[in-house]
């Protein structure tokens, strides 16, 4: 196979498409839409973190309340998801704008998004500058999964979370489960 | 929709799986599975980051190099993948056990994977600790795609990249595409 060398721009997918609610101080909610959010300490504590760019409306939120909630969408309100991506809070409600739910959190001020079933309220526990995009490193202080998701001993199944990925300016399903972390130790 | 509250553990998905190559400083080379790389610059500079643990012979060897390569593999090659997560560069040539074939990088050390259709030659800029994890800050100096994933004017087509997600300790193939960035500004 031969391979080419390319310019890099946004190199690494798929990834979780994910809209993060804020809040301004007079409590006005605001939704992001990112192509991106990612793990960056799995339990002990569980952090999270977005990159957003210093012209957006959520950087100057998310940097005066120190405040945000991961929303994971799925593929069944693609379009608003997108849409949410083409207008800026600045001019615009978008929950009335877009017809999403806010629900008040249990510790954070942003809402949680109705429609979205996974939902994590974090706190921003670091900013910093990393090249185009600022980082905003929030540990997750609550998570909210829709019931319907959990089987009967409360594990989240994968197969009703009908996840939406962003993979070089596109929007993906999921598509079939291939396999478990450590499978291969039972093949011959 | 009823919400639960859950404890939480790594809690976005679906991330792109990776294999990540190193090398000792006898140039013997090493490989990681992770479960995810992200983008945080996207384009001036391009960065990313991978987050791996302190115990781990590979966090050792970036550390010490402050070198890696991303190289994203696919459905086709799950296996290796998983099997690369059940053993330690400590102890075995994962590239010899594995059956994997390295191509020296252009400007960095570690070697590139054959069977990765993308590979991200990396310069580590800054190694953070970030609770359980650290990340690995890196600059992507040169990226290389297989010249049959890219149409006649160059672009990566996501249709043929076999891209392999990571979800909550399952492997996901990439399902249909839905849209592009954008498409509601189509829609009446």
């Amino acid at each position: 196979m031969r391979k080419i060398s390319v310019k890099p721009f946004r190199p690494v997918y798929p990834s979780p498409a994910a809209l993060i609610t804020s809040v301004a101080s007079d409590g006005k909610a605001n939704i992001i839409t990112l192509g991106e959010v990612y793990n960056l300490s799995v339990s002990k504590p569980v952090i999270v973190g977005i990159s957003i760019a210093k012209a957006r409306y959520s950087h100057k939120l998310i940097s005066e309340s120190l405040e945000y909630v991961v929303n994971l969408p799925t593929t069944r309100i693609l379009e608003k998801v997108d849409r949410c991506g083409t207008m800026s809070g600045r001019d615009v409600d978008k929950f009335a704008e877009l017809g999403l739910t806010p629900i008040p959190a249990s510790k954070v001020k942003p809402p949680l998004i109705a429609e979205c079933p996974i939902n994590l309220e974090c706190e921003v526990i670091k900013i910093e500058e990393i090249g185009d995009h600022d980082m905003f490193v929030g540990e997750v202080i609550v998570e909210h999964v829709d019931e319907e998701l959990l089987d009967e001993r409360g594990r989240l199944q994968v197969e009703k979370l009908d996840g939406l990925c962003y993979v070089l300016s596109e929007y993906w399903s999921l598509g079939q489960k291939l396999g478990y972390h450590g499978f291969s130790r039972h093949i011959k």
